[in-house]
């Protein structure tokens, strides 16, 4: 069933080349189209260039086509994959230096922090909002599929206050399976049920060969996590940028002392306490050398690392290599086209995503985007109804997050930087008003901010 | 029609004494029998001399009896009106000076902290469970007036946790009519809707004539605000403690700048950021000369104004002075005689009280104890449906003060120290894990917690 797919946001090259191979191998979408946009003109052309590549070895039958303009892409669409960071990483290294000069140690807000794309998450909002106008002018029955950065304040912004159909997609949650792997447990026994919302999730429910398998945590914790946190698996195995496996770290087993969950994913890094992140030497007492993904050792890695993959892909576009070779033709794990797929082809799929949570979980705002397990087809998504949170973690965890988006979302819809400084407030580093209001000020003064500094009034 | 109506903690002698007058005035209800109970001996005989002596002088027929033993008042009875402070105000003191030692001025929490009776209200929610499971025992029919501090915490707790017919009564919403005394209007002609949880209320409709005064009030801060912080009216009217009238002091209207709506009564002091109140002199800028009623200087004199009242009544008892001099025969503006009237005669009244949300203020989990219009009678209590609150109110003000109370239930629940200090991991004021940890095992390792102590484990 041929459909037309945008991806906005295609110069992020391995993105790019994970949803193509997956919409290569997903033979009910053989003939699809396949429209690659981007600002970056150069980069839209490595990244067709790349697509052409696969196309040749694999002999697929997907048409794939690069647009400058997105509006030109998105007319008559029926799907459209968001992943754009506006502004690149460099405004956001920036600002998280002009942060640690007034005492906010890694910049603004909780380690999420570094996905906003700027103070308030202006640039991201606005942008998602001017898609949103564009599809429902051109394109208004399409799905959009945020994947992008913040998902949970991005997607709660388009459910409330656009018409366009939306959904959140983030991988986060499979890394669940390393806890199992971790633990010596065979992943294919496990099953696991993780909600919250998107890097705010938790494990509610972990079975292992279909009986409950948190007893099996307390266990490993008892008898075997101090021996790990002193092992080579644990503090010589680190991924390319240089980061210790979180999900089982002493920073997420005190998040489930606490708690009583397991946070999973980005959860681990972004859900846990505020004194776990205080400085490096903090960080890495909780979440193993390097001090976690956000630090900023491995955060500098994991630029790097993009450079790194982006220089193996001109090497392969200039030396006419097979990109087979770089990146094998297998799926990648990701959602999008899958969650396409059953739509398309009226399939019902259990997936986690985020939508609005619409008494999923009790306690949460009808129209608060939750990431839970939910069931897609043609007739949409329709979430699954979740017993309670435990009470702790909605006080406080939950809604102090929910407080964040929501804020940003009263800031920009009402252009108040008052709200900006307000949310600031919460953060324990702040010993002032004005302390607060001299950091919102002068993020906005800087020249990447300049149409945010005139709407935050 | 005669009822009986036991007064739990009848030593704090104007309370029981308004509470006296409006049942000698409530012609419905004479012939009932006010039995007064007290710990104190020496307070109990001093509460029922007193009352024999308005007896006396007014020719009334309320039956007063005085009890020791709580259970011997409760049997049988119609209504309980509960205003004990276990412990007295020593304690509180002696923990406030221990907060200040770890860095937390005037002690921990918000400024409603000074009224919790202690660290995690362990003894008023301790005495408030042992007075409901005697009432279930002893008059399962009976309606728990609940008045003493913590009313939010308390009643929340009773609610949730016992089967008592519960309402929460608090008198600070009237200062709604101050507001209006000093903007010069007539309070006469003015209406208010005062909403929120106890302590954390907002003036949400505001009315003069039967049209909206927010913009007279918006009128009074441009263009008479200022003259009035530094006029006589402002900077001298103090009350008996040293408090100036708060009601539109600059941080009240700081609140409404923020949020968008005046804060009342006791939400003044308790409800507004936390930055207003880092110490005494910043206390001074927004609340005025004295720093506000939970200033150093305010509540020492709150605390001696206490005895002030106690001597002039030992005066009247042993000089055989007519009580009404000191304390003339009129209604006191409580609302817990004519609460308990319009029950006994099925007469619809409406109130500001505190019940379950049931839906009433959207996005209140139902189960959390609000402060609303509401219509009491024989049917019991009916909440009136409100507006939604400001989302900036309900993410700023009103979830974090709900954390509060659901984490010191949590931590009472399960006898878990760890969430204490959870709790106190929210303070703006910590700055490790530690400091919180010391200050939570300094306060339970007091001899007056020793209980406390044992029961957080």
């Amino acid at each position: 069933m041929e459909q037309t797919i945008v991806l906005l946001g295609a110069g992020g090259a391995s993105f790019t080349i994970a949803l193509l191979k997956d919409l290569i191998l997903t033979e009910t979408l053989s003939g699809s189209t396949l429209r690659l946009v981007d600002i970056d003109e150069g980069r839209l052309k490595e990244a067709k260039e790349i697509a052409e590549s696969y196309n040749r070895e694999a002999g697929t039958s997907i048409k794939v086509e690069a647009y400058l303009d997105r509006r030109d892409a998105l007319d008559g669409a029926g799907f459209v994959i968001c992943a754009v960071k506006i502004g690149g990483y460099e405004p956001l290294e920036a600002e998280r230096k002009i942060a640690q000069s007034h005492g906010y140690y890694r910049g603004i807000g909780d380690r999420v922090s570094c996905y906003f794309g700027g103070v308030g998450a202006y640039l991201q909002i606005k942008f998602l909002e001017d898609v949103a106008n564009d599809m429902m002018e051109l394109c208004p029955d399409a799905w959009l599929v945020q994947t992008a950065n913040p998902v949970f304040d991005g997607t709660n912004y388009l459910t409330r206050y656009t018409d366009v159909k939306t959904v959140g997609v983030c991988h986060g949650h499979f890394l669940a399976y390393n806890v199992a792997k971790i633990m010596g447990l065979d992943k294919d026994k496990m099953s696991a049920e993780i909600i919250g919302f998107n890097h705010y999730n938790m494990l509610t429910d972990f079975r292992y060969e279909g009986k409950d398998a948190y007893p099996l945590l307390d266990k490993w914790i008892a008898e075997e996590s101090e021996a790990y946190w002193k092992s080579p698996a644990y503090l010589e195995s680190t991924n390319n940028y240089g980061a210790v496996p979180e999900e089982l770290s002493p920073g997420a087993i005190d998040f489930y002392r606490i708690y009583g969950l397991l946070p999973i994913g980005d959860a681990v890094r972004s859900a846990t306490p505020w004194w776990h992140h205080t400085d490096f030497a903090t960080k890495e007492k909780w979440y193993g050398p390097n001090g976690g993904f956000d630090s900023e050792v491995c955060w500098a890695g994991y630029i790097n690392d993009k450079t790194v993959y982006r220089d193996a892909i001109k090497d392969v576009l200039s030396t006419g290599k097979p990109i087979t070779e770089l990146s094998p033709l297998e799926k990648s794990g990701e959602l999008h086209i899958p969650f396409i797929n059953s739509v398309v082809t009226d399939t019902y799929e259990r997936f986690i995503l985020n939508i609005p949570n619409n008494g999923c979980i009790p306690g949460i705002p009808d129209d608060v985007m939750v990431e839970i397990p939910a069931v897609s087809s043609a007739r949409g998504v329709q979430g699954i109804k979740m017993d309670p949170l435990p009470r702790r973690i909605m006080d406080n965890v939950i809604y102090p997050r929910m407080r964040t988006m929501n804020n940003l979302h009263e800031a920009y819809r009402n252009g108040d930087r008052s709200v900006l400084v307000l949310e600031l407030m919460h953060d324990n580093r702040t010993r002032s008003y004005e302390q607060a209001k001299n950091l919102i000020d002068e993020l906005l003064a800087q020249p990447w901010n300049k149409e945010a500094d005139a709407h935050y009034r």
